[in-house]
């Protein structure tokens, strides 16, 4: 996507130093810094403190770091303990391990002289497919959001509400959740984008806003708690929202208080979809409840960080210091509450039976 | 309630000075201000502005509103323009409308010269009637809190969540969700609360944290978006909330995102209580869409307030500067939601069966 005019993504190689380069996710939306990955532990890092986040951009960006671990020592210790190390970065995720699996599969067969120039191969597919798989979820999602247009009479907007941030910051490029509204908008459908502010670390109101800001779509950002009133009142058409891993039937792992959100999509008949490229599909699952649920430090829900009246970025303390907090990044959405999945394939219910249909390769 | 071992109610008549004098709560929990109230302007400020807030204690303040407008011009239109005045400073609580209709029926009747001082009793009754109506709200929350606890074999502890603030500070004393709490801690029940931060104004992570801190209650903030999670995890026995407006047949009016937390409690089957004192009940309306739903400011959403490093009292802004926002601040929970209503005559299903048989005399 262009910011300014200029066409980025979301990591990438350098082509004049060679090194690997990636938007500071944690200074937006205030301001757009340019950050180097020089090393394994500036990749854990980046990947841990999420200047990187975003289950696809996470996969992306190990398998980089697994570049970086390997350019300085190819042997198959150094691969092992440097997939120990990006594993070990954010439990939640799946395209994580599938981004090291897939490489590593591929990596040990190779002679150590090998090993280093294949990997750097490897991840600039994992980068590529990612950015045609969501091109492609796009693509789909638009078909969903052009019948909702026309059951409008295509009159007013079509209202779309979403949670966190799946955009293209989120991914290597386009974005999962966003790429259909990305679509829609190049397809002159007048749509308009309720923003989930998505606390504590408000990747809505900071990395979706700035990304819609940015490509000029007309939005609102919400707090976490409007969604339901927006939707009882008849003023949400659609909701879209990504996620971090999905189970082979269907429940959905995604940023905390998505399930709230699919409850009250629910309960007011509200089309609630799941944009996914399939590396976030974890087949060897099917209970939600399998799936590890980060906990994240207190300090995301005790303080703050914006722009100062002075233009500088400072950091606020919000609750009473005695008061401890609790911080669990993830819930579990039941495959019940939702209409259906998109993904690069196409759209389908959220069940094994759908899954297994678009991806009958996969099924164990 | 004691704040530091001094009791405080949230407003009262300062007895050496005659002036009125609340807590200001724009400035909790980061410091505790006591400020006076000096004329009609001064107290419609205090509401429109939040200073105080919740919808019991909007009512009291309102009634002192009316006297220091009296203390100045007794005459039926001075009376008749306070009470105007007020009544626009915040549209969705009843509690507002009901004090000042309380007074002026009464005070109508009377001659000029006693309008005055007659307004100052009246004021004190509904401070006075507030308290003893939250306190029996307390003892009949708690029976529901004894017997969560005996069901869990009084192991562990009863974990209670809350939205917003409903304690103290939003009625004149004891509160309305927390006064269950209040006893239960005081009958030896080991309670633990898990406070809702409430955006975008954060009650939750600032007056009810700071409540609970202050009469040791143990408690944990969580962001809104986590009470799902934390309910589908069993780590919820039971959710009670206040109400700015509840409507003859049990639908409830609260701050923004409690119909979520209602549907999540549904979905998990974990009891959803709601505690008002009756004067919070519009008998007037069955539908809970005629209630108006207060729209506030932006700015609530896109700056926000808390502590710097040099412990000085900050405003920073969190969005992208272009981003407009959508600030409602109240949404409905209907009845079918709701497991009972704790009121000051007792519990009742959330229905006009169950409030008319607590209130025989106000069915309409």
């Amino acid at each position: 996507m262009k910011v300014q005019g200029v066409p980025y993504r979301s990591v990438w190689v350098n082509e004049k130093t060679g090194k690997v380069e990636i938007i500071d996710q944690t200074k937006l939306p205030h301001s757009f810094a340019i950050t180097q990955l020089n090393s394994l532990e500036d990749t854990a890092t980046a990947i841990q403190d999420m200047w990187v986040r975003g289950a696809p951009l996470v996969g992306a960006t190990a398998a980089y770091g697994l570049c970086l671990a390997l350019k300085e020592n190819a042997s198959v210790s150094s691969m092992t303990k440097a997939i120990k190390t990006l594993m070990s970065t954010r439990p939640t995720a799946v395209n994580l391990r599938w981004a090291l699996e897939t490489m590593q599969e591929k990596l040990k067969l190779l002679s150590e002289s090998k090993r280093s120039e294949t990997a750097w191969k490897l991840a600039a597919e994992i980068c590529d497919e990612d950015v045609k798989m969501n091109s492609a979820i796009g693509d789909n999602g638009l078909k969903i959001i052009e019948e909702i247009w026309d059951k409008k009479n295509q009159k007013d907007r079509v209202n779309i509400l979403t949670h966190c941030n799946a955009g293209w910051l989120a991914t290597v490029d386009w974005g999962t959740a966003l790429s259909p509204i990305y679509k829609a908008y190049d397809a002159d459908i007048p749509v308009h984008v309720w923003v989930d502010e998505t606390r504590p670390r408000n990747q809505g109101s900071s990395l979706t806003a700035w990304e819609l800001n940015s490509q000029e779509i007309p939005h609102h950002v919400i707090v976490d708690n409007a969604g339901g009133h927006l939707m009882q009142q008849g003023k949400v058409d659609l909701c879209i929202v990504g996620t971090d891993r999905t189970t082979a039937s269907g429940n959905v792992c995604n940023k905390i208080g998505t399930y709230l959100k699919a409850l009250a999509a629910k309960d007011n008949e509200i089309p609630f979809y799941v944009a996914l490229p399939s590396p976030t599909i974890d087949w060897r699952i099917d209970d939600g409840n399998h799936i590890p649920i980060e906990q994240r430090d207190e300090e995301e829900i005790t303080h703050i960080q914006g722009v100062n009246q002075d233009g500088k970025l400072e950091s606020i303390r919000l609750t009473p210091e005695k008061s401890p907090a609790t911080n669990p990044a993830f819930d579990v959405t039941p495959a019940r509450l939702i209409t259906g999945l998109i993904t690069e394939r196409g759209v389908c219910s959220a069940s094994s039976k759908g899954l297994a249909e678009l991806f009958p390769e996969k099924v164990i």
